[in-house]
């Protein structure tokens, strides 16, 4: 594994554990390999061939004066060919593939040959409107540059080469010319340039550029904001998180993606600064997305017209928006969160998002995707090959092989184990290594084994968390039953001398759970979602052609839980056992959808109740 | 094996399922073969001691003039005897034991000597009241009989030998000729005779037996009742439920005891006749006590003061009454309604009250008993040797021994498996014997296998018993999955042409549950209680002397399961992890409690909520 990033297992000033980088961990995992495969040899190569058909890669050729044409697309397009490059990076690092990378050097001397003498990156504004430059600050030109940065950052770390890297470090000193205190005001009309800048900071120690991501969260909520999205008045400011300086905010709102793209940037200006402003507004907009505004899904925006937040507890089903990049920015901002404060509650939105949001966001096959991400179909909704504006397809290429980043955390005497991905993880305790190994067949079953490769002399704690929807678990070190373990924050924290060759066995049971809506969600009265372990699921009118319409849960269902290997790449699927036609049904997982033949789904089903019980049982 | 008794294989006129009795189920259960055998090995003995230490034996030695001396005790006494005799019949199946069924045999020979000329047989109106036979319906005169006639038959079915069911025969024929149509009233003061005489016509194929029955049952309700009972005012005709005609009860009254075992005998009467009345009666009963009236450990009345029942949902945990043999008589009725209405809703209260309420009546040494069991205590409630009313450790001695009665039912075309206890039954469809042969380690484990060893030509349905507190199972027939069983009244139901080797494998899922009571229990608002699989578990003092009463349930509080071979003869014990002292405690099952150092225990836990959440897993 190469390994050129050391500052990234460097815990930030206020953080409570660190990150450990994706190049540290080798997943090898029924479950995710197989998605990461899927990933590299379809969705990937799926999603060049759409840039090079949509002009998206020409685009760079153009503005180099590589050859002729004007530009084509939409203005922020060069952005979705950073992110498949990032998503390139990351897959490289679990299964190298020497023609990908090289197509992907291809396609980076494009970039780099797009860029103007001043560092000046966007093929749009060379191209069609080089008069233009900064001026429309909802034109996505800082949004492109920070796609750029993670881009070049993953693609330095996996591969160790510079260009890319290079490219984004002179766009982002341009950037750091314009802009600044005592500089021009930007407003960033799509946030995602600052959490880039933090990056930038700890790949290359320039402090100026986590300085600049605070100061272009600093400029909103000043009136200074400029564009179409500031003059919509049925969206104004709020839209674009410009209503308020970013401290005062408590309540979600406007576009989902830009939100929460910009509390991830939040969290990592906190962690650098310990700025209480910030930790306050990030404690109170996370409590209001999680506690009142997420699908069970993981799934937040319900609304088409600003892609965005609408009002608390408003969380339709058939008309749910819940972009698939609005899922990936949870996972990127509920993992810094858990850096931040070494909770696992964040960790627990990360597997939510991990294995129903985000993930619904691809096909089994790796070449279809959904933007939108509802919650009910009456059969019209599909995946598609591309959209014109194909955030969602390069969001999911570069999440999924990038799933090595969740699964550890550390600090100077603990680690922290956040997912459960069967693997390695070459860790960092203090100053010596260890070396965890992970067995499991996780999220279809709840056991995992974590066997001790390496260790050093000196004692430290291993956290695993236990996650929210399970309420029993068994624990053994080397065989022996752990019957008081002491919990910490969501996890179970075992102190040892941990040396080579022990062994934890965890046992998450996983039956099947009913989970019930709060009562302000209205349309969810009366009904009841399923979920095992952290799979949420849903019924497809193919497998359930009977009584499709007339499906409940009574009290009298049963469920049973059957491993099916040639079922959709082979999942757990849900056989509902009732005493009649209507409570007798099979479920699939949220995330398989849409992956047959077309028809209806539903996530929330009715559910017959009967009188209040003497007994109920939970 | 011996089997004597052909007819009670038999369905009768009105019932979906015929009786399999215990001598066609050989148990060899690792949980239930420990207390069979602490049962054989200590509690008859114990029992067998005490009654002879306090006259309950010479009693009978002393009526027959075989000794000299005054009656001892309590006018009932002798009902104590023939308990411990019936419960001696059910062990001697499993495991013969010369020396107990000499001793026994001593006794009966006792009995038989003390019957009086015309059959009459109670030795205190022998001994003390010669002349005041059958002139207060409150001595329990027709009580004892009851017993007595229960015991002969299975002394009788267990060793083949008829004194005991002779003197049984007589004493039934003396009542017989004193009561019924146009002969003189009686109002049973405390109900058993009905549900004997049912048993003694099965056994003889008198009907004039299962007449008198019905007879006994509609002597009630109209103003015939006379003695101690109808004279108190403050309990008045309910409290000997002889204050409506059985026909037209629809809520439980009085003694409970008393009232459980005339349902019984109306379910039996029910099954005989098909009567509308009592079948009507029968289901707004078994409403009101199980969905009103009943404690989560199955226990029923919660009033010292009448040893019975109050009113709707005052089931108070520190002053429960719930008589150990309440719990009895709860199983001998609700498997008579399992036979008369095919429906698993009455397996279930018979599990509850086997592994709860019933077999907490009995030391896990075999030699100690509860006749009260609450469900908290201050820690002044303990188990004791024997009471001057030993009603309770008598019943607890014919119960668990009888166990093999529960295991499985039959009809013409199925067998229905209502317990999952390890074992051989060995059965009858239709005309053709089935031998089946279950393993499992429940209840601390729900993996059942059940074996076909022997099998006719014919096929015929299997039907399994899913428990209410399981909402999570998978089923397989020789390896493969039943996806798609149908549910039948609460039975998976398996169509088979059954052959000697096919093997089914059910595993029910056994995730601890946290159980909520009706909001009208108002001692249990703000609690919880956990139950694992039937068993319901408690916190004793011992195990949480931290924080006793701290203890509670919050959100944070997930459960260890783990079986502890040593602890309590082998239990699988909670081990509750929470974030704090007061949510980090040790539970034990309910049924194993006051077997260490004495202490306080609860089984209801105040329960932390948090503010109402998105999503409430279930």
């Amino acid at each position: 594994m190469v390994q050129n990033n050391s500052l990234s297992t460097h815990k930030l000033p206020f953080q409570q554990l660190a990150q450990v980088p994706f190049t540290q961990v080798f997943i090898e995992d029924k479950f995710w390999s197989a998605r990461m495969k899927a990933l590299q040899k379809t969705t990937l190569k799926a999603c060049l061939t759409q840039c090079e058909q949509t002009g998206r890669i020409s685009n760079f050729a153009k503005a180099a004066g590589l050859m002729d044409g004007e530009f084509e697309g939409i203005f922020y397009n060069d952005s979705d060919v950073y992110k498949v490059l990032e998503g390139i990076a990351y897959s490289l690092m679990n299964e190298p593939d020497a023609e990908l990378e090289a197509e992907a050097d291809k396609v980076i001397d494009f970039i780099a040959a797009a860029q103007e003498e001043d560092g000046y990156l966007q093929t749009y504004f060379t191209l069609a409107e080089p008069d233009k430059k900064w001026t429309d600050m909802n034109k996505h030109e800082e949004y492109c540059a920070g796609h750029l940065i993670e881009a070049a950052i993953a693609y330095y770390q996996a591969t160790g080469k510079r260009k890319l890297l290079d490219a984004a470090i002179k766009l982002a000193d341009h950037i750091d010319a314009l802009f600044g205190p005592n500089k021009r005001h930007w407003v960033s009309g799509h946030q995602e340039i600052e959490l880039a800048l933090v990056k930038l900071y700890l790949e290359t120690k320039e402090e100026r550029y986590w300085k600049l991501a605070y100061w272009f969260l600093e400029e909103r909520g000043h009136g200074h904001g400029v564009g179409y999205s500031w003059d919509r008045a049925d969206w104004g400011a709020a839209y674009s998180q410009d209503h308020l300086p970013v401290r005062e905010m408590s309540t979600v709102t406007g576009h989902a993606v830009r939100a929460v793209y910009m509390y991830a940037g939040m969290t990592d200006v906190a962690a650098l600064t310990g700025d209480e402003g910030y930790l306050g507004a990030l404690d109170r907009l996370w409590d209001n997305v999680v506690n009142k505004n997420m699908y069970i899904t993981g799934g937040i925006g319900p609304s088409k017209d600003n892609e965005g937040f609408t009002s608390d507890y408003d969380l339709p089903n058939q008309s749910a928006y819940c972009e698939t990049c609005a899922s990936v920015a949870m996972i990127l901002w509920n993992h810094r969160m858990n850096l931040l404060h070494g909770d696992s509650k964040y960790a627990d939105i990360v597997e939510r998002e991990m294995y129903n949001g985000a993930l619904a966001g691809v096909s089994l096959s790796g070449d279809k995707f959904f933007y939108v991400n509802p919650l009910e179909t009456d059969g019209s909704h599909h995946r598609v090959e591309w959209y014109n504006c194909s955030c969602c397809p390069t969001q999911i290429a570069r999440f999924i092989p990038s799933i090595g980043n969740y699964v550890y955390a550390v600090n100077e005497r603990q680690i922290v184990i956040n997912q459960y991905i069967a693997g390695i993880g070459s860790l960092q305790v203090g100053n010596e290594g260890v070396t965890l190994k992970q067995e499991t067949n996780f999220p279809w079953d709840g056991t995992v084994t974590i066997r001790v490769e390496e260790s050093g002399e000196t004692p430290y704690d291993l956290l695993l968390r236990i996650p929210s929807w399970c309420k029993n678990f068994t624990l053994k070190v080397d065989g022996e039953a752990q019957t008081h373990p002491s919990m910490h924050n969501g996890y179970v924290k075992l102190c040892r001398a941990w040396k080579a060759g022990m062994e934890i066995e965890l046992v998450l049971e996983m039956p099947v759970q009913k989970v019930y809506a709060h009562p302000l969600v209205i349309e969810n009265t009366g009904k009841v979602a399923l979920q095992r372990g952290p799979i949420v699921y849903c019924i497809e009118e193919m497998d359930n052609a009977a009584a499709y319409e007339q499906t409940i849960v009574s009290p009298h269902t049963r469920f049973q839980a059957v491993f099916e290997p040639n079922l959709l790449e082979g999942v757990v699927t849900l056989y509902a056992v009732g005493g009649s036609p209507t409570d007798t049904f099979q479920a699939i997982p949220y995330y398989t959808w849409d992956n047959r033949d077309s028809g209806k789904m539903r996530v929330w089903l009715p559910e017959a109740k009967v009188e209040a019980a003497l007994y109920e049982i939970q």
